[in-house]
This record gives structure tokens, sequence and C-alpha cells, in this order.
């Protein structure tokens, strides 16, 4: 199983899907247009996107089947990106190497950017429907799982804890909140989203569920240690960023090794999880593995 | 037909509806279930819930069919008055006569409770899927339009022309188009979304598209002069306004009396496509009255 080149393939389906759903750059009126593509296509990797995706083919589908939900999780990560980078917000100036969308666009057209990339995010799933095989009430129940996982229940829930946190001593309920909530949600939604629109069954949803979850706690703790260890130029923003706004992450409350202890024992539930598939599983587990090595 | 007694009747419906629909305000976390209950019950007319179950009940239907689309057009509204309102937009601090929500519960958390509130209103979509008679089919329908209205082709495209037209002279096209879009697509939205929910004919959508179109515009340009003639208390915001912020309306560029017989105009037009429905349209053309004649 070679994941990066899978990850390279898939990501370029996603990235040909966006640059067909989205409103060209010069659709009237020009600037919202332009600024939604300046952030979606700044150098993402996909990763919501693709895991619907891997999803879908875990349970013997191709991409299409889930190519509109898969897309609009982007959207979704892309406008919280935005929202969080404003003034009022982390105030930061870069993101991805690159100008984040207010120091480019203006503080206005940033705010009703992220507006618009989260609406037209709710929009392209509908478009989910005329896909072969999806029943409607398939993509009402996606549309509802990636909502409520983006929503105060969800994400920005998450996002409101974090802020409200960020002064206090860290404690490990707000921090499995946070974890779950600000992050978790937006890995899960699209692997339960996705295992909606193929009509999964429930054993398979369960098993979904464990793995996505236990990934999405993966996927966050990786993110903290990568803020502390990581090389600036690979990850685009600066290293020590979280300790200097005192944040609350894993490896300030129990440092490097702990936290590195604490995934392994995340993937062995992942991986667990995933054996439900067999050996349809190969690209489940290729997935958490690349997650926990990568350096950026 | 006793247009106030019939709007105050439906406005407690959906309030009612509202306070059901909306986590409870001391939910965790908290401070954003506040903030999005504070500007949702901040005194609002419904109008726009009101204009779906009033298509509902002019398709022979009840309010309980589009509850809870029509209510997710209230808190699409309220979200776009909350970010309207922010420092880095128009900068207001009151609405309706009460402190706007960055005001009470700062910057940040306004930006996030306009993310939650529209967020919450897709969500709370798909519940529609729910009320009696309805396929989901047709909520899926319903929430495309409700989605296309809101975005870059409807309120948010609106919002972004408004903006950057504020210091530059007006013409009428792009004054069409501000009011087509700013005010026009969230009026029209809740009865198309409506008609579909209902399963209307394709003869009925059109009168209701037409009949939807006019009241828009209407509603626009009454409060257009409003603006510049209304009372400060009755309005809840200052007279004279849009004009101190060289804002493109109606009456900057036509004058009060060439406005109001505009307004006739398309109350004419309005009238004609609610023809349509006989006896029902009743209550179609209360509204269009009560429309032109409120003071506030």
């Amino acid at each position: 199983m070679d994941i990066k080149a899978y990850l390279e393939s898939r990501c370029k389906i996603v990235d040909a899907a966006l640059h067909k759903y989205l409103p060209g750059g010069k659709a009237y009126p020009r600037v919202i247009h332009e600024a939604m593509r300046y952030s979606v296509f700044a150098g993402g990797k996909r990763v919501r996107p693709i895991l619907a995706i891997m999803t879908a083919e875990t349970l013997g589908y191709k991409a299409e089947r889930v190519l509109p939900a898969a897309c609009s999780l982007e959207l979704i990560h892309t406008y919280s990106l935005i929202h969080d980078d404003l003034p009022c917000m982390d105030d930061d100036d870069f993101r991805r190497g690159k100008p984040t969308n207010h120091k480019v666009f203006g503080e206005a057209v940033a705010v009703l950017t992220g507006d618009a990339l989260l609406t037209f995010a709710f929009e392209l799933i509908t478009r989910n429907a005329a896909a072969k095989g999806v029943k409607p009430a398939g993509v009402i129940e996606a549309l509802r799982l990636i909502a409520a996982a983006s929503g105060t229940g969800g994400m920005v829930g998450g996002q409101v804890v974090d802020m409200i946190s960020e002064k206090k001593e860290p404690s490990l309920p707000v921090l499995q909140y946070i974890h779950t909530h600000k992050t978790g949600a937006l890995i899960l939604a699209p692997i339960m989203a996705a295992a909606e629109l193929c009509a999964a069954g429930a054993k398979e949803k369960k098993a979904l569920r464990i793995y996505g979850e236990n990934l999405g706690l993966i996927f966050q703790i990786v993110d903290d240690i990568l803020n502390v260890t990581g090389v600036e130029k690979k990850l685009g923003k600066s290293v020590g960023s979280d300790a200097a706004r005192k944040k609350v992450t894993y490896p300030a409350l129990y440092g490097i090794e702990e936290s590195r202890r604490k995934v392994r024992e995340l993937r062995e539930r992942a991986g667990k999880a995933a054996g439900h598939f067999g050996r349809k599983a190969a690209l489940l587990n290729a997935l958490a593995d690349y997650v926990i090595e990568r350096e950026s």
C-alpha cells in the first residue's frame, strides 16, 4: 500500500472537483469569488475529503459516490480557518506560508468569504443527491451529520472552549472536549457522512465511528506535538505558537513522551476497529500510520 | 382579513418553535448558546418564517408542514445581522434598540455566533423531513434554494456589492442587484422553499415566484423610504443613516415620490400574481399591503 501515491491521486480528484464546483473566480461579484478560491486553493492537504473518499472505497464504492459531500468538508474547514485567523480571533497573518485571507482582501471580505464558503458547502451537499445509487434520505442524514459536526455541538463548540480556556490552567476534560470537538468532529464527519451516502450497515457504521474518533484524537495530538517539535518551514506556521498563547495542548499537559504513548494507544484502537473490514482495512490502517508519521 | 392579528398569531408559533429548536441557553459551552439566543430573541418580526407559513397556508397546509425550514430562515437572517454589525463591517452598536451581539459578547464570540446560527439553520432544515407528508427530495430542494439564496448568488453577493458601492455614485443596475440579492433573495426563499415542501405545482410556483420577487423589492424600497422619513424610535436605528454612509438607495437615486410610485407599481404586479390563488390570495395581498403601510 503506497499511501503517499494514494493521497496524491485522491488529492487531485478533490482539487479538480473543487475547481468544478466553486463559482468561477471572475463571476460577479468578483472579489468574493476570488477570495473564496484564494483560501480554498492555498495548499490544503484535502484530508477531510480524502477521508470521505477512503470510506467510500473501503465500502466498495468509487469517489464519485461521495464527491460533493467530501468537498463540502474542505469548504467548511477552509471557512473555519479564515474566521480563526481574523484579528478579533487568533490574529494570524500567515497560513500555510501564505498571507491570510483578511491580509489580502481585508477583514470585511474575509468575514463574508467564510460565510459564503460555509453556505456553499451545504448547497454543494445537496448535489450529492444526483450521484448514482444515492438515496435522498442518505443525503439528508449526511448533511445533518456534517452540520452537527460543524456547529456548537462540534467544531464551533470546540473553538469557543479553546478560546475561553486560553489563559487558564489546562485540565484534561477541557482538553479532551477541545480535541474531540474542534478537530475530531470534522475528521469523523466525512467518514460518517460517506457511510450514510454508501448506505453502510449498523456494524460497519459502528466500526467506522470508533476508527474515526480515534483518528481524530491522533490527528490533534500529533498536530500539538508538531507545534512543539516541528520545523517552522514545514509547518508553514510558527513553532511554539501554542505555548506562546498558553493554548491547552496535550504536550503542555503531559509532555512529549506521554503524548507519543497516547498516540500509540489510540492507533491500536483505530486498527482494531478497522479490522472489521478484513483485507479492506489496509487503507484505513495506512492512513492512520501516515497521520502519525507526517512532519507537517 | 385582520392581518395584524394573523401576524401576531404566526409570530407566536415561530417564537415557540425557535425556543424549542435552539440549544438551551445554559447548554455547554454556555456563552455561544446565550449569544445565539440573545440575537434570535432580540425583537425580530419573524417576517421570513411567516412568509413560509403563509405560503403553506395558501397552498392548503398548516404551519407544521414547513416550520423547521421557516425557522431556519430567521436564523440565517439573524446571523447576517450579527456579522453586518461587526466593527469591520457596518460597525453598529445598536440593533432594534438593543446593543449588538459584539457589544455584549465581544467580537470573537459574535463572529462564532453568526457561524453557529448559519450552521444550525441547515441542520434544522433537515428536521423538516420528519414533517407529515413531506418527501426527502422536497427537503433537499428547499435546502438547496435556501442555501443558494443565502450565498454569493444571493444575500452575501448583495452584501458584497453594497459594500464595494458605498462610496461610489449609485447606478440603477447596481441598486437593483443589491435589492434583489441582499434583501429580495431571503424574502423569496421562504416562499419557494415552502412551495417545495408543500409539493406545489409548476403554475403555483410560477405565481409564487412573481409575487415573492415583487414583495422583496417592495420590502427593500419601503425600508429605504423609512430610513429617510421614519421615526428613530420606531425603527430602532438612526434615521438618515443610509444617507450619512452614502449607501445606494432608491430614494437617494429617485427621490421619495418616485420611490412611492414604484412601490405601487410593484404592489400591482404582486397582486396580479397572487390572483392565481383566487379566494386564497387574500393572505398574500393583505401581507403586501401591510409591508407597504408599516412604519417600522
